[in-house]
């Protein structure tokens, strides 16, 4: 496989912490001295080698850490998390004297070349891996050019970085719950990208909940998280001969649009449709019926991303965090399933 | 008055660019020897003195543009403005090696050390300067500081900085001029806070459009750009003996809320009440009625706010820049007035 060993390997196999391995490996005091050379040993047994990450970690001085985005710019001002986001990140940086240095690109090509960039300018100490792949190539990337990082999940790919997780499978499961409670059996789904990880994690809340239940799961719509595909995907579920009667939307943005088709169409909701977002943005108890979604705390990940990444560059490890679970909030727009 | 000389006053004094007083002022080549040492003569006349903004241009080393944002996170989430702005400042940036330091702060205070932190850190060369205040005060802050900026429209107060300026108020009155034109006698309008400038100024749009087509002006609700505030904001308008029949909102946001009070309260949109919103954002089209607003290119904004700051950098000097006027799009939430 050639898999690179990680100071988390090195942990397991001397049965210390990551932090202990790291004083180890770059030789800072405050461990007895029998640890330290059991831990040396075990990394040379282990074969690991200091990567240019490390490096860059016991020097680091640029005191910004960077976020890169590749989104297109229109999307990117649709999407209310972002911005929540920064400024959960700005939390903790502006009491820790650090700057945030933002790049918005086209696509993920365009992305590399922000990390190369930044590495070459020596601009930031450490990156916000965000929107993470199925099959997520950045990770490497990343280590390769030595560019320390906290993912924001955890990559389906072995990666040395501490991830900062919120579980959107359960949250999209307590949605589904909640419909099925109701007695909808028709429940379909107005997914995200497959290439992203988290639209495949919440389509898998979504159908593992239905399997559970031994309720086949309905139609599924994959469109790009904006109001225009959440407009279409809905029309088309509307249209087919067995329409479902509930609908759970990947956000909140695809939910709205999809709100609006139905009154467009005079389907109400939630008599005859019930309609579930994700996200919980502040619009979404202002739609009409005012929106049942699932509450995810933007700022708080973009505190605890920053909290970790900084740990993580000041003692070259850090655990990863597992935030409070997503919630579902029920209001106006699911309601009992129509009786045919 | 003891108002500072800027380099337009002593460009408009010797009749030549500013451009041409800040290649004189800074002893750059290509200037004719005689139109140099007048210049310097009127510079000299009119008691222009070097600022430590000037000393801080020509060692402008960054190669970073910084953005503070005062604004609480939980609105910055629900304002689709400020990523597109900073999507079009990244495409400018990212051609130009420049990167963009953002900075989120809870209110002015913050934004004020923010800036401080910047200039001492050395992080940043210049600055955007966006949401200008009535009696805008961060405008000689930054002077003071040495930090050069470009500004979002024209401060109303004396600024030595270029402007990239977009007219709003123009694009409300054609939003206003529309309602009349369908008959409407009765426009309310929902304003943003007043202590912004731009808030103020459609504020303004609004009233001029209906006091040169001699129609009194309608109710005005001053709230906070928010959906909770939007629609708070029409509950109220819509409760009055005499409710007016169309409404212009200051923003999307609040538009969106609007209109989802008037379908809670069976008001019917067009039929029984018109609804403008203000931006233009993706959701607008997707909303129930589709939302007429009045569209401004965040993204564009954003792009020539870039260039003209980097001009400026470079130049010492950077002419003002207007936008091409915001257009009307009209959808299915305006309609005739209805008959009473």
């Amino acid at each position: 496989m050639g898999k690179r060993v990680t100071i988390a390997d090195v942990a397991a196999q001397a049965g210390v912490s990551k932090g202990a391995v790291s004083f180890a490996l770059n030789d800072r005091p405050g461990l007895a001295d029998d640890t330290r050379a059991r831990i040396l040993e075990v990394a040379d047994e282990l074969g690991w080698r200091p990567s240019s990450r490390a490096r860059a970690l016991s020097t680091s001085r640029a005191l910004a850490l960077g976020l890169v985005l590749a989104r297109p710019p229109e999307l990117l001002g649709a999407d209310p998390f972002f911005p929540a986001f920064i400024a959960g990140v700005e939390t903790v940086l502006s009491q820790r004297g650090q700057a945030l240095v933002l790049q918005v690109v086209p696509d993920l090509e365009a992305e590399a070349e922000g990390y190369r960039r930044l590495v070459s300018d020596g601009r930031v100490d450490g990156v916000f891996l965000l929107d993470l792949r199925v099959h997520e190539p950045r990770v490497q990337l990343l280590e390769s050019l030595g560019l320390p990082a906290v993912t924001l999940n955890k990559p389906d790919s072995p990666s040395s970085f501490p991830a900062v997780c919120s579980d959107s499978e359960s949250g999209i499961r307590r949605a589904v719950e909640h419909l099925l409670a109701l007695g909808h059996r028709r429940v379909a789904h107005v997914a995200g990208p497959d290439e992203f990880a988290h639209a495949a994690r919440r389509r898998a809340g979504w159908e593992s909940a239905l399997a559970e239940a031994c309720v086949p799961p309905g139609p599924v719509v994959v469109c790009d998280f904006s109001a225009e595909g959440g407009a279409r995907a809905t029309r088309e579920l509307l249209a087919l001969a067995d329409p479902p009667t509930a609908v759970v939307y990947a956000n909140d943005v695809m939910a709205i649009a999809g709100l609006a088709v139905a009154a467009e169409l005079g389907v109400k909701v939630p008599d005859e449709l019930s309609v579930v977002g994700y996200d919980d943005t502040l619009l979404a108890a202002h739609v009409h019926p005012p929106l049942t979604t699932v509450s995810v705390d933007a700022l708080a990940w973009g505190a605890q991303a920053a909290q970790t990444l900084l740990t993580y560059l000041e003692h070259h490890a850090a655990d990863d965090v597992l935030l409070p679970p997503a919630t579902l909030v029920v209001r106006g727009s699911t309601g009992p399933a129509p009786t045919r």
